[in-house]
């Protein structure tokens, strides 16, 4: 029986066992302001990390970075009414720009109130139509490709770290192009960004798709998603891809004059990633002991933990641990120099193991006096923790095998993570259920972490879809994607009999 | 007669010159949202080669980065009576979380009015000082070291793009300490870290040393600055370090348990830099044909523009520049790979050397059929522009001369551009006046764009400071710093009479 290093358990109480890793692997915290997170080193480390990463591959598809205002004037929202509708009730609003002493109190000066209202962004999309408005002018000026990195406000009522939070940091691609194919081309584009780099990066397979009419973003077309399956069944939209035609374009009144020398309005898409990427990653690859990184977003990917003594053998081991983390450094691990810690902190070396093991560190080498003198290390791979006695699994290995087998170790794991996952996805997508009943009693009987289930739909439209909704509603499911990939409908829709037009993706969703 | 690329000159009007400079290289624009710019990807890419390389300073010196809320409670602020003060008359106010229609237009809802109005953040000393009251209880815990890259706000009425906008971009460090020996230390290694940083990668020669009382940040017990000299004489605080002693641990209640168990205020200090910084580097290094970007902070090192035909030689000519601009990118100027662009953009070559040269690229390369014919390009740098007799100084040379040169070449433009604004202040400091009326005259008969004055002061506080600060600001005048390595002072205070006991520097300023 393995003594795991959380006091609670993914099968006890995911939701519990989801804010234990949070905590113990020191990744965030509350702020004291509402639905607002403090992002602790290790859990802003792993987003740096998804930055650097997901910003080359921004780049290298021909993007380039702006930044655009944290402020948009009301009237910029008026403009587009689904849009703003879409947002209206979760919105922050400036109205003041000043403060006074009153009865020994601060309150904003009645004195300094806003002509007009500034809204705290939700997403840029107003304030950067605004922007391409004026500098589109011509085909020439077309495609404009940009993206931004920031903080973006939602006032969610009931939020959960990383997952939920009136306060998020994201990326937000916006584009303008002449033509429909284009910008559709664009769109599948970044959605195929978005995809290899969950797979690829955060090792979290993920199902890109299309989304149904309902759960478009205010304003789109088409809205495109890649959703993973967590731990608990639940699914995770992790990244969204819009076309949004001439919804902004028309509402911001981006024109450009055609080559034939007409005036059009420009096809616009935009997408976003967030920090909820973390959450997934944490629901994803997360286990009882606590947190498991991919080696690819680890902040450090092997930790060496000298075992001191306060006697004078301390600083010949620590030169060794240096040599060691030295000789890490000049290697490559992914086209990067490997990322390793020499922690020096004034702490028993078992409670650092044991915290690096909680923070899922991939590689953890702790270095003992006899260690150093049989030229030895000891290795814990955080993917493979217990030996088969439910003993920790640390191994004594020479230092120059070590070093030769350390990228191999580090890619081993990478791979284990995604395989683990993508082997769970796969055996819980049922894809043979053929009518409502059938719909219902699996998610009745298919016990405490429900898969997802792909039906046949007939893709249903405006009051028809509602309803369907509604009824999946009362089942706490939801639409998740139809799947690029998915096999073509043979038969009916299971919500109205007709005949099928595509399948769709089914689950219970954070 | 040298025909220039911009439409004003420095001489003619300084302020002019400024902003067209920012126009024409494409680095900002206003957004339509009072006090807020949008910075396009020129002077972003530069924020993001700055935030690259101070962040990596600021790792290296051992802080983490973390991320703290936008959002502070009233409440917070409230506890710190002189922080408060320093900054109610500019603080953005959210009173509403909800917009809802009325009268065909957007309003706040009037029931969902915050219980407390958060302040979006002018600074973060509040509301990280509440989370390091969490992280610190023991001596064992400090020092806590940390870092955040954010947006910060400040209402500010008159503003000018990079230099004083409402919302702006920076990072601010914090950190506790058990002792104020070492929040001292941290605080002026922080500001060597500003110094060597802006010298090294910006080439902008500074000047570090103490504020005076009157030019403390709110709540601070000492703030130093590194200071800047400007191409029309007046100085930038280029980047601020602080220490804050128990300001804010005891507003914030940060308490550890010494070693010898009794509880004890912790010491903090914060410092920052932000997008101002380019707002300097355009004064120190722009000039009548536009910007000169340092090499270690351009985002493109080298542009290659093939001057292409529209016929079948086209292919050939991209080819031979392909082959260039991956032989550039095998190589490393300042430890980094060269980043050299490809520029394909369906314009002129003309029009885009001009547009580069605008942009202050320091090595623009261009390539005719001719050129390929013999193994060559042309080179233009953009240090060294004109011929003396006053056309444009591009250069035939060998290709894989051109190859082997040009790490040499991107350091020597570094080396002038710092070596000229270095000349310049130093040219410009003058260090002989002895009493007011020196000054006075010095200022009425320097011209247009005066030096700094370095004087003798007494060091005077309070009441007799602020007269002090009155009689320079008649004369438009302000403290800037008391320089690091001043030679000490051995006569009288110009400002009191009294024995002088340090050197201060006297400015217009930014």
């Amino acid at each position: 029986m393995i003594k795991h290093a959380l006091n609670v358990t993914r099968e006890a109480n995911f939701a519990e066992w989801y804010q234990t890793v949070i905590t113990e692997a020191d990744m965030a915290e509350e702020s004291g302001v509402r639905g607002c997170m403090v992002i602790r080193p290790w859990g802003y480390g792993i987003w740096e990390r998804i930055q650097r990463l997901l910003d080359d591959r921004i780049k290298a598809t021909g993007h380039e970075n702006c930044y655009f205002p944290l402020f948009i004037p009301l009237s910029y929202f008026e403009k587009e009414a689904e849009h703003v509708d879409g947002f209206a009730k979760e919105m922050a609003v400036v109205t003041h720009h000043r403060l006074i002493h009153k009865d020994g109190k601060m309150i904003p000066d009645p004195e300094a109130k806003l002509e007009e209202p500034l809204v705290v962004r939700p997403t840029s999309e107003t304030v950067i139509g605004a922007a391409f408005s004026r500098w589109v002018q011509s085909w020439r000026d077309l495609p404009v490709l940009i993206n931004q990195w920031a903080n973006v406000v939602r006032w969610e009522m009931r939020t959960r770290m990383f997952l939920r939070t009136a306060e998020f940091l994201w990326q937000e691609g916006h584009t303008a192009h002449a033509s429909v194919e284009e910008a559709r081309e664009e769109t599948m584009k970044m959605l195929e960004v978005y995809r290899s780099f969950a797979e690829e990066c955060v090792a979290m397979p993920v199902i890109a798709g299309e989304k149904p009419e309902n759960e478009r973003f205010p304003g789109a077309v088409s809205t495109y998603s890649i959703e993973a399956m967590m731990q608990d069944g639940k699914a995770l939209q992790a990244g969204t891809s819009h076309f949004l035609g001439t919804t902004f374009s028309s509402a911001q009144d981006i024109k450009f004059q055609n080559s034939e020398g007409q005036l059009e309005l420009a096809q616009t898409t935009s997408w976003g990633m967030s920090t909820r990427m973390i959450g997934g990653l944490i629901m994803t690859h997360g286990d009882d002991d606590g947190l498991r990184v991919p080696p690819r977003v680890a902040p450090w990917q092997v930790v060496i933990v000298p075992m001191l003594r306060d006697n004078d053998e301390d600083a010949a081991l620590i030169d060794y641990c240096k040599g060691i983390q030295q000789e890490l450094a000049r290697q490559y691990a992914f086209g990067e120099p490997v990322r390793a810690l020499l922690d020096l902190r004034a702490a028993k070396a078992v409670t650092k193991r044991w915290g690096w093991i909680k923070k899922g560190a991939p590689l953890v080498v702790e270095v003992g006096g006899r260690d150093m003198a049989g030229g030895n290390v000891s290795v814990t791979v955080r993917t493979d923790l217990y030996k088969e006695d439910g003993k920790l699994n640390s191994a004594i290995v020479a230092r120059d095998a070590f070093l030769a087998e350390a990228i191999g170790r580090l890619e081993a794991v990478q791979k284990a993570l995604y395989d683990e996952a993508k082997a769970r996805t796969d055996a819980n997508i049922v894809r043979d259920i053929a009518d409502f009943a059938g719909l219902e009693s699996y998610f009745e009987g298919a016990g405490k972490f429900p898969g997802w289930v792909e039906v046949e739909w007939a893709r249903p439209s405006g009051a028809e879809l509602d309803k369907v909704v509604e009824r999946l509603k009362a089942l706490k499911l939801t639409f998740r994607n139809v799947p690029n990939d998915a096999a073509p409908a043979t038969g009916t829709c299971i919500f109205t009999g007709a005949p099928a037009v595509e399948r769709i993706l089914v689950a219970r969703a954070y």
